[in-house]
């Protein structure tokens, strides 16, 4: 059934894949942005489509986001803040404004235009350093080491609340990293950030931490795949899924494979030595995806082959000058 | 030993009596309160003592909350919202402000001062609907229901992420219903609410819901020694824990108490009917207090008892002309 949607931050990099694949299912699509971190060149392709609406603000605006909900049935709220790195001299205020207060906007916005259905982004993250791995969606270990996942885990539960209270129909996706041809900001993912610093200096790659993080990684295109059939099928009033897949990659081994995907030789490798990257980083996990599996779903590529497909992506893209990071 | 706490909302029910066993160990304390539901009459035997300071002032004001936190160690965080029943026409963002945001700052001015000690007044409205009953503290149901249940899980999803970047010893109490003497304001709980309408039509009593609602309910002042004797023994940098007693009574049995406390007879009970009493209420909970018991600590009372020792004390209280509801 075609329907009217709305995409917070659908200029992203999964929130204009999704928007395509929503076009492509016939849906009619708002994008609000505020182009902070999403880029105009990727909705360029739909801004002729008569089903595609772009709105560029701040959705900590009401007025705009009252404008981007009018006339929809369902949001996919990805709009946040995209730096999970924090540094400790850093004001510890902006994910609580751009997660926090947008989100609770938002709901607030959608409960007085009566707008009854959610997908959120949510993250890893809300479950900090879990004893038990894979983490499945009930662990009851919800203590979230960085502001980015407290904060996650804060519009997780405003959106429990409200799906309660104004009989909402809610999905909330804990993503695992997300990867994919349209992360090349420098520093946005280890990925992007491997391949600036190694065209700087092909010689030598400093990597944060000891390089032996292990994580989770998820193309875009598949983590939207995941969210539409998930949507499709999971029917509680509150549906909370692992986005993920079944295995991780360290830091070590993706360095090892940009090094190599660049043709890169003899490159002199150094760590920062502490555990995580950065404070707040989570440096080990896995989600259990069983949930989701069940739904029918699972990732086509195991967390190597996603992280090779992001890295020759991303390569093949700097390649391209009309596409520049 | 002898240190200088902060106590947010200390004029309030519990934070005035956790002021004044505070104030007996010897500890100096600082009070903030904008008393717009605590009351001054609740600090006023301190405010001859040289060891007790007040502050009146609001939560949100950066300068309020720096001026409170100079020269502190430690930081008991009880200033909230008290008003946990909610109108689906009321605004949605009074929890947001009164618990998020005001935590949010608190940590922040924390973090900037050096204090690295927080107790904080959480609440089993963080667990939602929970399947499993008594619930642990490792329950994986956190699915709020209410927005002062969310905005509590948020506030401890906060606490979680600062305790591990600013290395902040906290301790997170999620408390079951508290009852006392203090809490006399109309509609608080729902003693002083049975016995404000008893009072004025002693032949009648509507009560909210099915009247099967079962709560878990604990003395103030159990409850204020409880966290003193958790803070002293629980030494994890972030430490969980709930606080009640190992029974629920019922809403009906608390009228039927009430009515004969206050010597009425033939009185006539209407219900309005539904599940809970309020959009948002949690209609049957115990907590488990498996995990404060091995700290040695277990309520006096059992919670038809703290239900009694609060009637009375209501009752009393409102027959002494000097301290009026």
């Amino acid at each position: 059934m075609s329907e009217h949607v709305l995409v917070t931050g659908g200029a992203g990099c999964i929130g204009s894949e999704l928007a395509a694949q929503l076009l492509e299912r016939g849906h009619r699509v708002t994008v609000i942005d505020d182009l902070s971190s999403g880029k105009l060149e990727h909705v360029e392709p739909f801004l002729e489509n008569p089903s595609f609406h772009f709105l560029r603000g701040d959705l900590l605006d009401r007025a705009v986001v009252k404008a981007g909900m009018a006339g929809v049935g369902m949001v996919y709220h990805l709009a946040a803040n995209p730096d999970v790195k924090f540094d400790l001299t850093s004001p510890t205020d902006k994910d609580l404004k751009q997660n926090v207060l947008a989100t609770h906007l938002l709901l607030d916005v959608m409960k007085e235009q009566g707008v009854k259905r959610l997908a959120f982004s949510s993250t890893s993250a809300v479950y900090g350093l879990s004893p038990v791995q894979p983490i499945p969606e009930s662990a009851s270990f919800l203590r979230p080491i960085s502001l980015y996942g407290a904060t996650k885990l804060s519009c997780e539960a405003m959106i429990s609340a409200f799906s309660h209270l104004f009989g909402m129909r809610c999905w909330i996706f804990r993503f695992s990293n997300i990867v994919g041809k349209k992360v090349r900001a420098r520093g946005r993912t280890v990925i992007s950030d491997f391949i600036h610093r190694l065209l700087e200096n092909p010689r030598h790659l400093r990597i944060l931490g000891d390089g032996r993080q292990a994580k989770s990684y998820l193309v875009a295109d598949e983590c939207v795949e995941a969210m539409l059939h998930v949507v499709e099928r999971a029917q509680e009033p509150l549906n909370i899924h692992n986005l993920g897949c079944r295995d991780a990659t360290t830091v070590r081994r993706i360095a090892a494979m940009v090094v190599e995907a660049m043709g890169l030789r003899d490159v002199e490798f150094s760590f920062t030595g502490t555990e995580g990257g950065w404070p707040g980083d989570v440096p080990r996990f896995i989600l259990d995806v069983g949930e989701v599996a069940k739904l029918g779903w699972r990732a086509r590529r195991t967390s190597e082959q996603a992280v090779a497909f992001a890295i020759e992506s991303v390569l093949e893209g700097m390649r391209e000058p009309a596409c520049k990071p």
